[in-house]
């Protein structure tokens, strides 16, 4: 799968937008490593998890641009040339939509809009792919969720990605586009957001654990399965480097579930030692709460070869050994 | 059901939002017969049906301020006291949303959730209706079509609809807002736009038999079912007035279906005479056209007792009657 990595995206001009972000940035490496021409574009929105530090070690192999999407006179002259876009960028808090669900709606869906309107005008065609995310499927009906499980949008965050993912299937259907949305279950690993759970719970377990905090767990008996961020890179990688895919939102997820008591003694293990702590779960939390949930991904992997391949342990372990020298930089 | 009405409405403060509308404003002369307070918000949208002709003769009865929703400064006064909010504000052309993807995601979506912030903070007892559109199933499976329907959106103005409805129906569930969605159909009547064909396709028609020219019906064999705005107007009236039908979207219908066909020679013979020029069906609206459209809307009619009195020959005979002597206001 490397080798076809490298012939799709050698040379190539490619757009990661929120490149300063945790996957995005993730994504910068691979793409530099691979020997693309990347550019990034990402606003540095405080709410998201944008930070110069996440590309120190590529800053003169990239050409990032402070910028918000809708800033077309800025990200438009990043399109030129352009053969494979991937908008990372956006808001990811359940609690942060409740609080300003405006400026998610604006993050997530009008962003995600303008990117498409200035691709469809100046790289029409280029591959474009869209995170999304599990939680568009509100609490599971059934386990595991696959495509076919119906939408219901538990926050506002939900609905702002159901109607960013549905203007790129749009665009494909109606401008031939090739746009191709992916569902992230929990994703983890290094440059993710510790400082506090806006992006998700396990950011801030990975910060306490460091700290000898007493990771803190809320209930634990529901189940979560966790994507290390190189798993989900390489799925935009494949994805954007096939045709066939576009046109669709695909799941993709990563090790299997576990519940969050034993994901935190795996993360204390990782660690060699620490405390957990547990609480009830919090009643404000409970009306956006999902339950137990595990991705079924089987459509993509089938259709395009890909598969996780770092364990939950292993994934823990490499997360921690990223921070722990680095810590005060992500704090 | 009338005196029911009106023990809802005497004395009640109400917002009409979108209120120099087609149907707005009909539902704001309806509100003032009624004995309501009625205030007015609206934007003016060029693209909109909004004008101050519209409320002409009840002008000095409501309070129209011109702001768009998005403005809560200008807004939250007029929800102080507040016990019903309509928002039929919105624009509602599928082309329209091709050429200005972004616009239509402001004036449809980014709006509704403002409105909805500010209802929240300000009147969050109150019941509030949001107008959607049949437009959100697509073209449909299978005829007539129910809530069950799969939503398909065919263009942008659908997707931003969708996401309109999505926040109404969360904010009842998480902050328990009377929050209800109704679906319409093709409204047609009095004060509907008819200088082109943005709100739809009727309007032009209506035009055009007026000032003696023929009416062009493409295809002629689809078939769509229209809905006269006084019975529009009543929908929303009663589903604002009951407890129990908020957190849901309703399908409001109207006549039975007729082909466009069999609908240009009602109008015709409603206008006492008239041509009627029949050609094919053009390629750029393919892409985006639904076919065959029938709604069924008997949850709204067996939840409310509400439905539709005026038959489509009656109801265009009184469109005619009223545009009659107005065309060059509307033009």
């Amino acid at each position: 799968m490397s080798a076809d990595l490298e012939r799709a995206y050698k040379g190539a001009r490619v757009l990661v937008a929120g490149g300063l972000g945790f996957i995005g940035s993730a994504l910068a490496h691979r793409l530099v490593a691979l020997g693309a021409e990347v550019a990034i574009v990402d606003a540095l929105d405080p709410e998201g998890g944008g930070s110069e530090a996440n590309i120190a070690d590529i800053r003169s192999r990239v050409r990032p641009e402070r910028a918000d999407l809708r800033d077309g006179a800025r990200v438009a002259p990043l399109l030129a040339g352009c053969s494979h876009v991937f908008n990372l960028a956006g808001r990811t808090s359940h609690m942060g939509s409740l609080a300003d669900p405006l400026a998610d709606l604006g993050a997530n869906t009008e962003a995600a809009l303008a990117l498409l309107e200035l691709v469809r005008a100046r790289a029409p065609g280029a591959a474009i792919l869209y995170a999304s995310t599990r939680q568009v499927y509100g609490a599971p009906e059934r386990l595991p969720v696959d495509e076919t499980h119906p939408l219901h949008p538990p926050d506002p965050n939900a609905v702002a990605k159901i109607a960013g993912e549905s203007y790129h299937l749009l665009y494909h259907r109606l401008h031939g586009l090739g746009a191709t949305v992916l569902r992230l279950t929990n994703v983890y690993g290094p440059r993710m957001r510790i400082k506090d759970a806006r992006q998700n719970f396990l950011g801030l377990w990975v910060r306490r654990v460091l700290e000898g905090a007493p990771v803190e767990v809320w209930g634990g008996t529901q189940r979560r399965d966790l994507a290390y961020v190189d798993d989900v890179v390489d799925a935009f990688l494949v994805a954007a480097a096939r045709g066939g895919v576009a046109g669709r939102a695909y799941n993709v997820g990563g090790a299997p579930a576990v519940s969050l008591a034993e994901l935190a003694r795996l993360i204390v293990a990782a660690n060699g030692g620490g405390r957990i702590e547990t609480r009830d779960f919090p009643p404000e939390r409970r009306a956006i709460d999902i339950g137990d949930y595990e991705t079924d991904d089987r459509l993509f992997r089938e259709t395009t070869g890909w598969s996780p391949r770092v364990e939950l342990g292993d994934g823990l372990a490499r997360t921690l050994e990223f921070f722990r020298p680095r810590l005060k930089d992500y704090l």
